[in-house]
């Protein structure tokens, strides 16, 4: 079967039955296909792009091609096919290493980078696209492979507003909800880096009182139920400490650094008696203390927002 | 107004509305006024019991006596009011010096302490109550006070079975979900500080994330809403955890320890860019790369269940 015929019928397929605007005159290229990049490929595909795939390792392509996907034998071809170019890779140095190899011929088209890395090198990758005369958006996935493509996703955008908004149709084919966020192109890695900070922190949070509940003959799974009720409540205390935040007003009413402070010794005192490992608690716990013998001991918990921020 | 009159006034009302069975024979001693102990005690005014209350500042009582409770002169008269002495104060050393001037008292009767501390202290009371022929309970409240009384209120127990069962009826006055863990007396106590321990890890990460936030220039309400959805996403990787932990078995297929690594090392990488201090993901990473050292890498996030636990 001639991949570009199943491609074709595929279109129509999808167009009769998802009746996008001119999407079979949207080519998109999509480089590098690890699982997210096969991921965002396949989307493409089901919402009736012509996609251009490329991967180092071009195996990876098989599976996308026999949906529709054209393989292109180099990021050059693969540029070279379409106005808009979406890579998701490892790094931003892989971004580079497989960028140089065609850089002019990104010139007067958009590229659109999903690979994640922290704000500054968003920033930097932004200077190099404009130096190039090359449309720059960064983004930020920040929902996991399987919600690529349907409602549950949700990706951050940031940079030149036009840009982004003359590609949005096409993007929104990628999730549910697309946010673009401004035209500070380190945005999205900003809000990627610290929305990773709340999950891997409060995911170390959660191994460590699955090793307490072990050491406590406590199953996981009788544990599990309770921990969900904990993260329940957290939505409504984060929104608080958001407000209070934004004022730089950090009231002790409900509960303060002192008390809070107490509640973390207790538990590292609890962990340490089965000789856990409890670091993190502990650096917590002395962010903490250092804002107590500052003098702000009858202070919120949203006042240690501003001690990881001193030196002092 | 005779306070007492007031008393059964309130109880007949009480019964009227929720009609409990024999609440009103049901008397309860709270020992401590603090926000809590005032909180237990209402509720259980509310629910029609004859309650005496004592606290070392007798003032704090007031409220509570107006709405019908009895107050008395010391610790021996409460404890000898009531066949069930609730007691909830600062700590267990607070516990001690309460019940030291009334052990004698006590003899024959229940004790339920739902101070919060650590297991073996809660297993050192037991014993101590046990020596002295005081049937022990130890309980931890897992909810913020407003919600004593209501049906979102959590209140764990541990003990003997046949106590808690006796005193099942008048312990649903406190809240909603009244969970029994079992004998071991320090179980409550374990459940509660591996829950605190998820909850002020998750906490100290979301200021953490506060505080990259502002320094990126993104306002706290923007980027709330955003954590909210990583929360949210927790419970479902909890339960899956939770049956690895109990499994012992750390499949990485879907994310793995070296990326979770990763990850982990560009936010710092962000954070520390701002001058923000990091040790507590610093901490975190440190645990997830002793794993990796130790050939774990391709292992899920749950393999450091094991990590927390060795010295090694």
């Amino acid at each position: 079967m001639n991949p570009s015929n199943q491609h074709q019928d595929q279109m129509l397929e999808t167009e009769t039955r998802k009746t996008p605007a001119n999407a079979s005159q949207t080519a998109v290229t999509v480089l590098g296909l690890g699982p997210m990049g096969q991921a965002l490929a396949g989307a493409l595909i089901r919402s009736g792009h012509s996609t251009t795939v490329w991967n180092r390792t071009s195996a990876k392509a098989d599976a996308l091609v026999k949906q529709g996907a054209v393989l292109a034998p180099s990021v050059r071809d693969a540029v070279l096919a379409s106005e808009l170019i979406i890579i998701c890779v490892l790094n931003y140095d892989a971004v580079n290493d497989i960028l140089s190899t065609a850089t002019d011929a990104l010139k007067g088209k958009t590229l659109i980078n999903l690979t994640a890395d922290v704000p500054e090198r968003a920033r930097e990758m932004a200077e190099w696209a404009n130096h190039n005369g090359i449309d720059y958006i960064d983004g930020a996935i920040m929902t996991p492979i399987p919600t690529i493509g349907e409602p549950s996703a949700v990706i951050l955008y940031s940079g030149p507003e036009d840009v982004y908004r003359s590609h949005h149709r096409i993007l929104a084919s990628l999730g549910g909800t697309a946010s673009f966020l401004g035209e500070d192109p380190g945005r999205a890695a900003a809000y990627d880096v610290a929305l990773l900070d709340v999950f891997w922190t409060a995911m170390s949070g959660y191994v460590h009182a699955l090793s307490i509940a072990r050491a406590e003959n406590i199953a996981a799974k009788d544990i599990a139920p309770y921990a969900h009720n904990i993260i329940r409540i957290m939505p409504d205390i984060m929104t608080y400490m958001a407000h209070d935040a934004d004022r730089g007003v950090y009231p002790g009413d409900s509960s303060n650094l002192i008390s809070n402070a107490t509640s973390m010794e207790h538990i590292i005192h609890a962990a340490e008696h089965h000789g856990i490992d409890s670091s993190v608690l502990i650096a917590a716990k002395a962010i903490a203390q250092k804002a107590i013998l500052a003098g702000h001991g009858e202070d919120g918990f949203s006042r240690l927002i501003e001690y990881n921020l001193t030196s002092s």
